[in-house]
């Protein structure tokens, strides 16, 4: 999520989340933390959303629940998958604007032109804003794919000609910066695709993103060319085909498709299964066909699946664990590490330096990516010709000062992020995480300990565990527990009336005992009842 | 863990343990489950380990505690780092027998022949038995560097000679039988880092694994050369190394290194510091220095990092974590994913067809790797011409019965894996590794419900909870949750003198409760206080 301000106006460009990862205990979805704009509600002017991704604009639900009246502008494949998502949340009534890539518009302060990109998902967009005190571009995620499936490739004159009248700032994807050379293009896929379809006996399965329509589209044509119909299968595969078909995006014909219901009784060569869970996702499509546990949908000896898809890092071992699997189905497994079934949709290094030298911005802050990508990425603009004391690398709270066409960086804030863990949104932060993380590791050892109301112990203390040991075969170090516990109480007068010193004794009394007797340190959780 | 039986004795070949991933909560190692050895502690004759890489020694400390007597055969290099191990286990006393490559050793029904092979560890070996029923070859791990740094490829001679007599039953390492090609030679690395070292200002550090002692030679000839003089730095890495140096896999200078307490006083340009923390670990030398927090080593802009070394599988965002924080800390970072500094120790894909066209056994077993790679070193196999049904793709708690030169399947059992957990070998198991995990994702919610001895409820119930909410800022949630609870359980009748329903009126209100409230599903743990 970045914000651009112009004479006391907002303009957000994306209002995307994050997904959790291992230390994220329970953590659903990780939303920016909009805690400055809602000190000044009235001053957020809009939204502009470059393409739909969820970590672009899936936290539009969460903020248009706080900013219910600020429009949203998009691409029309853009604007329908924000539609479908919001159709989840009937409370919201969004104020959604189409835009078209090449269109100018003026709304508020903003003077907004908008420029086609390629990326992994049709009709994203880059999006410059004419300020006072300069142009400032975002480019939105894309690549340099010279021969896209839509034959709309990413507007390099457009922006030679936003080069040509002067871009002051730059903003641009840093995803790929470390990675040598150019992204393939996406029709490479298409003939590795064909190449196994032809060879192909039995069912094949192709997983890929939900929202990856180019891919899908190479699908379909291959299954086409081989004679064989397909099936969307999983719940935004089943959702977003259609409507990215309604609306132009992508092409087949009605008798091109079976319903999953018709699956079972269609010849296994006739059909091609596209389907959700290419990144092993626990409950999607491929990842129950892979456990034997799909509804409809049953593997065997002859089937072949072709992961079309990339590895997002922190998903390795949910991935290998889906194509072992797959294999143990008794299907032959297509991956990227074995095929070229896939090809990323960020620019690369050797790219970025095209779209530098097209733009030839006198500023330049990079964006998207982890620091070193950032790092590579203000290399590039520095080999490319941007002044060094013109290239800021900002993280999440960086504010950059564009003032009479040169950047500084402005006062920096505190930035956050919101966690979502079922009904909470905010609620859970790094305290109960850490909470979480050290219950995960040792589990929790409950001390009940009655007292009478001057806090005098009245009798045996009692001892519970979840998490620390297997209790069944082990009861015998909780009776123990109880009993070195019983012994640290009289050995320290009972606390003598405060509470807070029974509590004390407990929790290094109990502490002390697992960790001399299991090497491991539980949550202790002291609980006085005063009879 | 792979054993052979001849003659009712048992030789085991390898002994390693595994490293826990992020399911594994808490848990420090995993170790092969040997309750079939405890059967039959007797039958036991010999362990034989391959090399000196922890999943193929490492639970030998484990082990030997149970089997004190076994001998354990090895290398030099592999038997010195194993008790070097040991030195931290002096409970034990290992019967270590040192054994050569090339070397031919009887010992009970057992005729075992040794061959020299290439690994990411010097003094490698794969294992011949010769066996009534004909000769079983383990690979050991293995790749065919044809120029090694210490010019001692795999023996393919040696291997040539056993195929010419006949290799019955081949077990092969099947780690890289998915990557295409071969994997480039481990002398590639030093041009690399010639040419890092040759350009670079400041301080150099190299991280690579602690018992990579080619690549550590070939970092501390790159530095002599380049006129700097090494450290070693971190645990491990200081340890093996000079045990390396003094049985003669590791040359340099007593000049050319210099002590962790020199490095402060040398100048940045005359130092490399070799260390540990390739992967990330959390207090690894590298990884303190990315965080800022080694206590002797900090960087500073102008200096480069190499990592020498590949990213395991799960690491991933530790190694990331890693590279960050190098870069904020203002060095460079050079790594595999933008140099080539590092290969792989496992034979690919046509190395493997190179190795079954010497051997040309008449069966083979995959070993070594997921089951994907398992599959697709069977069809290498068949590929290179083994006989497909005498290819047999075995799991764990697989047996393999050879009888007059083939092979088939013989009975399976249930195999295991052992948790080390603290002091704890066995003791925590996958029911307490649920239970961590069900808090780890939700928290606990415990409830204290004081009655009197006939289980009725005689005061409010009190209701705690960690890892659930944030308490400071939500403790009405808690009030509130003891409201709720004292309120059903008012209208179960406070569960007539039955503790058991007083428990589930517990368990099932406060279950409704939070999950009404916060969309989360805590464990409950309902405690009754009888007073």
């Amino acid at each position: 999520m970045a914000s651009i301000e112009v004479d006391g106006r907002i303009a957000l460009i994306d209002v995307g989340l994050t997904f959790p990862d291992a230390e994220h205990f329970g953590i659903d979805l990780i939303l920016p933390d909009w805690r400055r704009l809602r000190e000044r509600p009235d001053g957020v002017h809009c939204a502009v959303i470059t393409h739909g991704h969820e970590d672009h604009m899936g936290a539009l639900p969460f903020f248009l629940r706080e900013f219910p009246s600020v429009p949203v502008y998009g691409t029309k494949l853009t604007l329908a998958l924000i539609a479908a998502k919001l159709e989840e949340h009937p409370d919201i009534t969004p104020d959604l604007r189409e835009v078209e890539a090449g269109e100018r518009l003026q709304t508020g302060p903003f003077d907004i032109e908008f420029v086609g990109v390629t990326h992994s998902i049709p009709d994203g967009m880059a999006v410059a804003f004419h300020t006072p005190h300069g142009v400032v571009l975002h480019s939105g995620d894309f690549k340099l794919d010279q021969t896209p499936i839509d034959g709309r490739p990413t507007d390099l004159p457009h922006l030679a000609q936003l080069g040509d009248a002067g871009v002051t700032l730059l903003l641009a994807d840093s995803t790929n910066a470390e990675t040598p050379g150019h992204v393939p293009s996406e029709s490479r896929i298409g003939r590795t695709l064909r190449e196994v379809f032809e060879g192909a006996q039995g069912r094949l399965i192709v997983t890929t993103f939900a929202s990856h329509v180019h891919r899908v589209q190479q699908v379909i044509d291959a299954s086409v060319e081989a004679g064989r119909k397909v099936c969307f299968v999983g719940r935004s595969m089943a959702r977003n085909m259609p409507i990215a078909r309604d609306i132009g995006y992508l092409h087949y014909d009605d008798g091109d498709v079976v319903e999953l219901e018709e699956v079972t009784g269609t010849d296994r060569e006739r059909v091609v299964i596209i389907c959700t869970g290419s990144q092993g996702e626990p409950y999607a499509a491929l990842s129950l066909m892979a456990a034997g546990q799909h509804r409809q949908i049953s593997l065997q000896e002859g089937d072949t699946v072709v992961m079309a898809s990339s590895v997002i890092p922190g998903n390795e071992s949910a991935i290998y664990r889906t194509i072992n699997g797959l294999y143990r189905q008794g299907a032959q497994v297509v991956h990227r590490g074995i095929a070229d079934v896939h090809v990323s949709g960020h620019a690369a290094a050797d790219e970025l330096k095209f779209f530098h030298n097209i733009v030839r911005a006198s500023a330049f802050v990079p964006v998207h990516g982890e620091y070193r990508h950032l790092l590579a990425h203000a290399r590039i603009a520095r080999e490319t010709g941007t002044p060094p004391d013109q290239v800021l690398v900002c993280e999440d709270g960086d504010t950059v000062i564009l003032a009479n066409g040169r950047v500084r960086k402005g006062e920096r804030f505190e930035p956050g992020r919101v966690y979502v863990d079922g009904l909470g949104v905010g609620d859970v932060g790094n305290a109960v995480l850490r909470e979480r993380g050290k219950l995960s590791e040792e589990g929790i050892c409950v001390a009940v300990v009655q007292t009478d109301q001057h806090s005098r112990i009245i009798d045996e203390p009692r001892v519970f565990q979840q998490g620390v040991i297997y209790e069944r075969e082990q009861g015998d170090l909780l009776d123990e527990a109880a009993k070195v516990l019983r012994e640290a109480l009289d050995a320290a007068g009972h606390g003598d009336g405060d509470p807070a010193a029974v509590r004390r004794t407990v929790s290094s009394a109990l502490g002390r005992y697992w960790h001399d007797r299991t090497g491991r340190r539980p949550v202790i959780l002291p609980i006085l009842v005063e009879v």
